[in-house]
C-alpha cells in the first residue's frame, strides 16, 4: 500500500459512483418493460441475465425446508444468536410519537406507524449474504411491518444460497422471489401478477440495482444508494499492524471497488501495516479481489498529530471507522461523521458485520456526513395531528389569518375565518 | 365539483409528477454549468430566467434591516408566536441516542449528531413564503445544525419578499442568497466561490427545482420530492359545507396542480359543498388558480359507509387530511396513511400551515404511505458504536468467524481471529 504524508486540510471525500449513460438506459428499459409486461418481463430478463428459466418465481416451502435441513446446526445456532443480538439493539430504536396538551382542550400529536410492506433485495454473485437478510428484516420486524418480501437472483441451477433461505426462515419470512437485478427492483416498485408492490425497497446490489433504486425513488421509498464498502482505521503506535492489515483486507475482499484506508500518527506502524497487507494477501482466498481494491483504492496516510488525523477522517466520513488508539473512547467523541464506529482492538469491524447487533447497512461514499445506517426509523413514518378547540381557534384565528394574508393567500385566511360559534 | 359514488376497493393513489425529458435536460445542463463555472453560471441563469443581474448574490445586512423596519409590528409578533409554537412542537423530536451494556465491559451505542450545514430553498413566484422559512429552519436549529443557508429567487428589481427576510432575521439566519431554480440547488450541492456547499437541501420548488433536487440526491441529502399541495376532507353529515368548501379552496388556491378531495357519507353534504365551492370561488382573489385546480383535480366522493371512506383515504395517503365527523378522534386512529391530520372543525388546515406548531412540509403524491413530514430527524444522522472487550471477543470470535466463512468471506474470519491475549 502506498504511504503518503497527510497534507493539512486535505479532503478525503469519496466521489459518488453514478453509473454511466449506457447502464442507465438499460435500467430504464428494464423498468419500463416490467411495468408493462409484469411477470413475462421478469422471466425474460432472468433467463437472459441470470441464465435460468424459473418454474416458479416464488421460492417454495419445500425449497426452504431443504435448505434448513441441510444447514449445519452450529451455524443455525450462530445465526439465531446474531439475530437475537440484532433484535435487542434495534428494539432500542422503537418510537411511539408524542402528545402535547395546549390548554383549552387543544392538543398536538405525532403518530408513528409502520410501513405496510417492504422489499429486501439480497445480492447474488460471488458470495451469499444471510447476514444481509438479518440486517434488513429485523429492523422492519421491530418496526412492525406486516409484509416483508425478499428477492434475490438464483444461480444457474435456479437455486438461492441455503444460508439466505435459512436466515429468512429463522425470521419467519417466506415470501421470497428468485428475481435479481433492475427487474427485481421494478417488480417491487410497480408490482407484477405474482409480486405485489411494496412501499420501500432496501438492500444493496450492483450498479444496475443501485441505478434502478434511484429511478424508482419517489414511487417507493429506498434506503440509500449503496456504494462499495469502505473501512478507515485511525491508529497510533499502540495498535498492532497485523490486526489492522487483516481488517483492511476484510473490506478489500468484498469488491474491487472497496476502499481501505489507514490514517496513523506512527510512520513505523504505517510501514509495518503495508508489509503485513502484502504478506496476508498471499494466502487470502479472495486475494485477486482484495489486491485490486488495495492497489486502486487502498491508502495509508501519516498525520503529524492525532487532531489532524481525526479531521481527515471527518472529511472522509467513512462507512466503517476503527479507532485503535490510546483513549479510543475519547477520540471517538471527536469524530463527527462515520456510519459505524468500532472502538479498540477487540472490536474488529466484522464483529459488527455479523454479530454484535448494530446494523451493517451503513452509508458509503462519504454520505455519513448526512446519512445513517439502516434502523427502525427506516420502516416507520410519522403523521402530525392537530386538534384545536373552539376556544383556541377563537384566540388564534386573527393571527393565522394575518399570516396567510401576508403570503397573499386570502383563501387560507377565509378558511380559518369560516368557523364560528353562531352555527352551533 | 364533480360528485362521484365511491366504488368499493377503488384506489385514489396519485401519480408521481416526473417532469419531462426536456425539463430534465435543462436541469442537467444547469447543474453541470454551475459545477464548472460557479458564480458566473449563477449570474448567467439568474439574469436569463429571473430577469435581474444581482450586484451581490448574498443579501446584505442593510436589506435585512430595511425589511424588518418596514414590517408591521403586529405581523412581526404573529410570526414570532408561530415560531415559538413550531419550536415547542419540534423540541419533542430531539433524540439523544442510546447506550447498551453487554456485560464484561462491552457496550453498543447509537450516537445522534446534527448535520454540519443545510440549505433551505424558498420558492419565489406569485406568493411569498415566510412560513416556509420557519418550517424549515426551526427543525434544523432544534437539531443543532450550525450553518443554515437560505436561497430564493428575487423579483425583477432584485428584491426578496420582506416577509422572508424578516422570518430569517427572527430566527437569526443571515446567510441568504438571491438565487433560485435549478441553479440554486446546484450551488447548494456543489458549492461556488460565494456559496459553500451544504449537506442537505430542503424546501419546495417548481418542477425544475424538484428535478434538480432529485439529480443531486446522493451527493447531498434532500428532504423529499415535493409535489403540488393536496387536501382530503373526510366528513359526515355533522360537518358544515361552507367550512369544507373554504378549506378545499385554501389548498386549490396554491397551484393549478393542487388537489382537493372530499370523501363523505352524506350525499346532501356533497351537493352543498359543490354549491359552496362555486359560490366562494367568485370572490376569491386567486380564483383563476383555484378554479383550474378544482376543475382538473377536485373531486367529491360519496361513500356508502364511513369504513369505505376511511379505506379510500388510506389509498390516497393525502398530504393533509381533515376529519370532520362524529368521534373524529376515533376515526383518526383508523387512518394509516396521511402526512398531517386535522381533527374537528376548529382545526382548519391553514392552522397547521402557519401557526399550531406542526410542520407544513408534508409528503405529497400519496407518498405518505412511506414518507413523513419534515422534522428534527431530517437534520440529524446516527452513528452506531461497538466496543467489545477482550472477554466478549474471546467468547464470540468463533461464532463470528463461522458466519463469515458461511458467506465465503475468509478475510472477515481472519480479521476477527487475528486478535489475541498473547500480544498484550
Amino acid at each position: 500500500m502506498k504511504i503518503t504524508k497527510l497534507a493539512k486540510g486535505i479532503s478525503l471525500k469519496r466521489p459518488l459512483e453514478g453509473g454511466n449513460e449506457e447502464q442507465l438506459n438499460v435500467v430504464r428499459q428494464v423498468l419500463s418493460e416490467v411495468k408493462k409486461q409484469g411477470d413475462a418481463a421478469l422471466r425474460f430478463y432472468t433467463e437472459k441475465w441470470d441464465g435460468y428459466a424459473p418454474e416458479s418465481l416464488r421460492v417454495t416451502e419445500k425449497e426452504i425446508a431443504e435448505a434448513v435441513n441441510a444447514l449445519d446446526q452450529q451455524l443455525y445456532s450462530d445465526l439465531a444468536e446474531a439475530a437475537e443480538n440484532i433484535r435487542l439493539y434495534h428494539e432500542q430504536q422503537i418510537r411511539t410519537g408524542y402528545h402535547m396538551e395546549l390548554g383549552d382542550g387543544s392538543w398536538l400529536g405525532q403518530r408513528v406507524t409502520a410501513l405496510d410492506a417492504v422489499g429486501l433485495y439480497v445480492p447474488g454473485g460471488t458470495a451469499a449474504y444471510p447476514s444481509s437478510v438479518l440486517m434488513n428484516v429485523i429492523p422492519a420486524q421491530v418496526a412492525g411491518v406486516q409484509r416483508i418480501v425478499i428477492t434475490s437472483p438464483a444461480n444457474q441451477s435456479g437455486k438461492l444460497p441455503a444460508g439466505v433461505l435459512v436466515a429468512a426462515h429463522l425470521l419467519g419470512i417466506n415470501e421470497i422471489y428468485k428475481v435479481g437485478g433492475a427487474q427485481a427492483i421494478a417488480a417491487l416498485a410497480y408490482g407484477t401478477e405474482t409480486i405485489a408492490p411494496v412501499d420501500k425497497i432496501t438492500g444493496p446490489g450492483n450498479i444496475f440495482v443501485a441505478l434502478a433504486k434511484r429511478e424508482v425513488f419517489g414511487e417507493v421509498a429506498i434506503d440509500m444508494i449503496a456504494g462499495p464498502s469502505e473501512i478507515a482505521v485511525l491508529a497510533d503506535d499502540t495498535a498492532y499492524a497485523d490486526e489492522i492489515a487483516a481488517d483492511l483486507l476484510s473490506q478489500a475482499e468484498h469488491d474491487v471497488l472497496a476502499c481501505a484506508i489507514l490514517v496513523t500518527t506512527s510512520e513505523q506502524l504505517a510501514k509495518k501495516v503495508a508489509e503485513e497487507v502484502d504478506k496476508q494477501l498471499k494466502t487470502l482466498p479472495r486475494q485477486e479481489v482484495a489486491r485490486a481494491s488495495i492497489e486502486k483504492f487502498g491508502a495509508i496516510y501519516v498525520a503529524d498529530t492525532l487532531a489532524d488525523a481525526v479531521e481527515a477522517i471527518n472529511t472522509l466520513a467513512p462507512e466503517h471507522l476503527e479507532i485503535l488508539t490510546e483513549n479510543a473512547e475519547v477520540i471517538a467523541e471527536q469524530v463527527r461523521h462515520a456510519g459505524g464506529i468500532f472502538i479498540g482492538r477487540y472490536s474488529s469491524e466484522p464483529v459488527g458485520d455479523y454479530f454484535a447487533g448494530t446494523n451493517h447497512v451503513l452509508p458509503t461514499n462519504s454520505t455519513a456526513r448526512f446519512a445513517s445506517g439502516l434502523s427502525v426509523d427506516d420502516f416507520v413514518k410519522k403523521s402530525s395531528i392537530v386538534y384545536y378547540s373552539g376556544k383556541t381557534w377563537e384566540e388564534n384565528a386573527p393571527k393565522i389569518a394575518r399570516l396567510a394574508r401576508m403570503e397573499g393567500l386570502e383563501g387560507h385566511a377565509r378558511a380559518v375565518e369560516s368557523r364560528g360559534w353562531e352555527k352551533e
